[in-house]
């Protein structure tokens, strides 16, 4: 376990919806990475929600995650994840061998500004269970049919190679944690996956820092309506 | 200057419509790193399109700029960039300082999701000049005018700190190639600038990297309907 010279702060909306706040958090927790937790709660992101009046005394790009390390203010997963691999060069956040690492980058990147109709459809959602969601979106959205065969082809393809559990083999990349979101929206609205991805959802879900993650989402019981296009209230949803 | 074990390859699109492929461009350019450059025409991003079919040979996420080093295949500018940063160290493609080398990462990261109200009100279009539709779009979309504010902040911070021309001083950076497609909005769009960020346009488009794209873009001649949204034809647009 490495002793930071100063404690690291991460901030992070709700567990149970914030995607981009998960990646850097399961990242940091799966390697052992001691980081103080502040949570915003999302209320709106309207410019005069708490949310945002509180993130902007922070970051000035007014989202989360946001890192923050001594004076340093470090905001956007991406940035964040870098910023990690670099200051914690002997975990390992990236695969070493260099080709590994280009192609984690990229899938990473590709995540970053893709998969836009599977984002914007299915949002997270950890604590619900929206098969017929997930099926009337399956079954009318083109675009998020090609969004997740893009995606049965990339980690079949990385996880064939490298022999799994995880994208690039035994150890959790950061490549796993830009991922792990998707996992929890395959669980959620009952996507469709080969046999092969379904092992991955088991080893993601299984993972120490996502399997706290979970936990943590599961103990908040806090339902933020801008989050919820398939539900009145927890527990309810068509098909439940 | 380096000799590449083997050469690299970048695919690229249009020079004067592709601002993704523009950002790996003239950071190569810039710093003297040799390639080949292979342009894909934009004819549409429809599936069933020359561009989508040629693409998808090269790169599995199809979409330009992809670097082929060799056999690897690198997507995404964020993703080839920080290959390139690693692969040319001695070239200090980021900033050294830690916490300046975080803010380069952090900035660059927003630009890569960011900024959408400017990006989809205003596409890159390096050889028109339509400072009507720029005023029209200022003048109706908040969004567009919040982003604007937000970028001012950002370089003006940076360059009053590290003195310019450029974002984090004498160097030019990633964080350079990736907000150079915003300098050329704002040539295009005539959007008001202060006057820091007035002399960090001109700073960028006298650079060498930048004012190589520029004249590759105007000698393209190639009027592609689906990036117009503001003229009939080259050369046409409203107030012109």
């Amino acid at each position: 376990m490495t002793a930071p010279a100063t404690a690291l702060t991460l901030y992070i909306g709700n567990k149970n919806y914030s995607s981009w706040s998960m990646r850097p958090w399961v990242l940091m927790r799966e390697h052992g990475i001691a980081f103080r937790e502040v949570k915003l709660r999302f209320d709106s992101f309207a410019p005069d929600s708490e949310f945002k009046k509180t993130i902007s005394h922070i970051s000035p790009a007014g989202k989360v995650p946001v890192l923050v390390d001594g004076n340093l203010v470090i905001w956007d997963s991406l940035a964040i994840v870098e910023y990690l691999a670099e200051r914690f060069a002997q975990r390992n956040l990236w695969p070493q061998p260099v080709a590994q690492r280009a192609r984690a980058r990229s899938i990473c990147a590709e995540m970053h500004t893709g998969f836009t109709a599977l984002r914007s459809a299915l949002p997270m959602n950890i604590e619900a269970r929206l098969p017929e969601a997930g099926a009337i979106a399956w079954r009318d959205k083109p675009a998020l049919r090609r969004d997740m065969q893009r995606i049965e082809a990339l980690c079949g393809e990385l996880l064939r190679n490298h022999h799994g559990p995880f994208l690039f083999g035994e150890h959790f990349t950061i490549a796993d944690a830009f991922y792990a979101p998707l996992v929890m929206r395959v669980q959620t609205y009952a996507l469709p996956v080969s046999e092969t991805v379904r092992g991955y959802v088991q080893a993601i879900c299984a993972s120490q820092g996502v399997a706290a993650w979970i936990e943590g989402a599961l103990a908040e019981h806090d339902f933020v309506v801008s989050e919820e296009p398939y539900r009145l209230q927890a527990g309810s949803a068509h098909g439940d």
